[in-house]
């Protein structure tokens, strides 16, 4: 099986065998043998190589492949759905918006490209000053298996713009949407060598951040790999390392939370969009105690037991499909168990079903004292009830990531407290906290990532400045320095 | 002696002496104690109290005291040039130029964080979508020796603005200047703990950096005590760490360097300005082969041997004074000493006089096979004789570091392929290296720094983005996803 792509040709794996299965029937969908670390190493050359004349093209030429890709995805919306869907088991109408999303992030890196880099002039004391923004070089992008075309896209698309070369690494859940997307790649004419892809797990990801040969590592993850990675790249500051890994997402419904079913219908597309796997899904839901509160998690749990679950392609379409794996799906199931143990009280207790699916859990945490705090990434929800809204807002902060943050208040000044309080990237008010908008940076402070946020400030991590003085010769001053003499 | 700026007390220090010399006739200008490990914590502790009002403040109240601060430095140009000439031994007259330098700081910051960082707001199928940005918190500042007012002022007053508060650690060779900044911060109105002072040297660094109560660190200094930083921070993604550190700058001169002694201003102002003591200052003279190579450095050499060396308050004004400390000089007498043993040919033999003095050294390095790829931080160039100017261009990027280059030439042509191929952050055409702009970003790739450049991208290291779609109220939405059910 030739699975890898490697300056411009399709070549074999000689590492260990990799399936990937399809997690709502356990059916092979795509197999092949991981990249050896000598095969890495011809992949992150062929990167080297290539960089040298893609880095000399003109925007404009970068900028034309670019465009290709994009229609070619437009053209593709349907195979890229329909791979995703089968991949990964999230229902088809929602992989649909997926293609769509990676569409739409080509024009906003262009537009971004402009805006945080690009190129300025000006004229200052009868000197050219000039500010130009350069490729850092090869950059590997390792992708998620969540959405594993459109995030690993909102690292390729820029970093391609700026002139760098790329070696991706698809999470080995997901090797045929990353074979897919390198294929439109090559169709859109993009020259040989300047996108490069490598399968495999663990093993190929070390060999690839290992290379000495790369000049940046874009990783979108668990933030237990961010932080080997980040361990990983100590002592080498000039290696670009843009890390966005996961949070501990709080949504905080104040007493004042309007229209119960709208409220609820905010909560179940924070929480279980995905079937939970979005890094900015709420996980833990602050919910007043009293009659308001007690009604609105009756109405949640009411609606969460029926949302629908199914296969991707199943008609009518469930809200929800699998999760990734069956192992994905059983650690949901051991969190929820722990969790249990800690004192939890199940609302709602979701089960593991056939291979990756898993019913959603709704779990009272309140009498937990010390909340572990993890990133349980399925359909698990922990409601802590509270009687003050300021500690509910102190409870929101208390974690170590801060990805995104949500509150469901019709009260303005209680907005205007959670907004200038609360620590996250991604803030919304009654709004689904997994919506973010795709012109604005993404990322959050904390264990969430490195404080080099993505989507529009994508551009600032694939380029390094350059400014320059410029005279058409060198003047000799009218007055001369003190202590310089030249007669 | 209360050297120590914490919570608004000045205090005296519980750590070893530190001393700090005038390095021109070795007089005691400043005595004082290092501050412990504990005391670093109260610093610390202080300014993350301080932090929870400042933040709050709004932008306008924060410029407000940025701005008297800025007036302040107005008012005291001349003792502000004067503590800086007696504490680095640097001329007077250049002295005057850090201060000038430091005010014009201000509106740069301000400009650049309102178009770095900033607010934004719009409209967007009826949400208000907003972009902010929000401080880190805690930042610890480094600051050198070379520009001991102006490059920590150059993190401070970012890092202010965006409403962080600051720990500043001086370089242990200019605690005087670092104090001097702080009672200004102090009479222009700041709130107690918004900016602390710890003095001493690696120990209180290292107790400072490790804190596990900072937010981030922003670092100007040499490239061994930034990886080691580097090192320290490895496994905390969360911490800001902006590391600007040295270079092994190139200056290339073609065959067409237009007027000889124009040439030779730009190259003795590239490579002794501030006696070699800047970080974009020339370290590497490509020189062409034959006789107008070889007219150039005669006339070099001639200049550079008559540049008048003094104290600082000399009358009339030296050109350059000393290094900042005997041991600084004692190691460039060393690193010339070491290039002489690999074969080097002094044009001029420069040396280590009394005090901190040391005389200019022009090498000719062409004939050592392998230059150690160092950063000698004092007046030493070495100069390389070559023949083809493709072969002069990929000598000059033959370094680890990234920092600044430049070209002599009239010839477009070569400018356009110098410009095209150099790998560096600041990059001038017949201007001293040593010139950058105030509104550019500064800062270069390879082990220069770990490409969070600085000046007018200061603003971006000080704040994280925060992005937020809202809503008065939740809203039912007329369609609702497959699969989910509220009847």
């Amino acid at each position: 099986m030739e699975t890898h792509f490697i300056a411009g040709e399709w070549i074999s794996g000689q590492g260990h065998d990799v399936n990937s299965l399809a997690p709502y029937n356990s059916e092979v969908v795509w197999q092949g043998h991981s990249a050896t670390k000598g095969q890495v190493e011809l992949a992150v050359a062929s990167a080297r190589h290539a960089f040298l004349a893609w880095k000399k093209q003109t925007f404009a030429q970068r900028e034309a492949v670019v465009l290709r890709f994009a229609q070619l995805v437009k053209d593709n919306a349907e195979l890229i759905a329909q791979t995703v869907a089968k991949e990964t088991g999230k229902p088809l109408w929602e992989t649909r918006t997926e293609a769509t999303a990676m569409a739409g992030k080509i024009a906003l890196s262009i537009q971004s490209y402009h805006e945080r880099t690009g190129t300025k002039h000006k004229q200052v004391a009868g000197n050219d000053v000039t500010l130009q923004h350069r490729p850092l070089g090869v950059l590997a992008v390792f992708g998620p298996y969540n959405f594993p075309v459109h995030l690993p896209n909102g690292h390729i698309v820029p970093a391609l713009l700026a002139g760098n070369s790329v070696v991706f690494k698809p999470s080995d859940l997901t090797p045929l949407c990353g074979e897919l997307a390198v294929k439109l790649w090559h169709d859109a004419g993009l020259p040989k060598g300047v996108i490069n892809l490598v399968q495999g797990g663990k093993e190929t990801g070390i060999a690839l951040a290992e290379s000495a040969q790369i000049d940046g590592l874009l990783f979108t993850g668990s933030a237990n790999t961010g932080h080997i990675l980040h361990r990983q790249f100590a002592g080498q500051p000039e290696k670009m390392l843009a890390l966005e890994m996961g949070g501990n997402n709080p949504l905080v419904v104040s007493e004042q939370f309007g229209d119960i079913d709208a409220a609820v219908h905010t909560i179940v597309q924070s929480a279980f969009i995905s079937a939970g796997q979005r890094c900015t899904c709420a996980r833990r839901l602050y919910i007043p105690e009293g009659q308001g509160g007690d009604e609105i998690v009756a109405r949640l749990v009411e609606v969460t037991r029926k949302l629908k679950m199914g296969q991707p392609f199943s008609e009518p379409q469930p809200f929800m499909g699998t999760l990734i794996s069956r192992g994905a799906a059983e650690q949901i199931i051991v969190a929820k168990q722990t969790l249990m143990g800690l004192g939890a009280k199940a609302l709602l207790d979701g089960e593991l079903l056939d291979h990756a699916f898993v019913a959603p859990s709704i779990l009272d945490v309140t009498d937990i004292a010390e909340l572990p705090d993890e990133e349980y990434f399925g359909p698990l929800l922990q409601v802590v009830r509270f009687t003050d809204f300021a500690q509910a807002v102190e409870l929101a902060n208390n974690t170590k990531y801060g990805l995104s943050a949500g509150l469901i208040s019709t009260n303005d000044e209680q907005w205007q407290y959670f907004s200038d309080e609360i620590r996250a990237g991604i803030v919304n008010r009654n709004r689904p906290i997994t919506g973010a908008s795709g012109d604005a940076p993404f990322g959050g402070p904390g264990a969430s990532g490195n404080l080099r946020p993505s989507a529009f400030y994508a551009a600032d991590y694939c380029a390094y400045p350059m400014a320059s003085i410029q005279g058409a010769e060198s003047v000799f001053p009218e007055t001369l320095s003190p202590g310089l003499q030249f007669d």
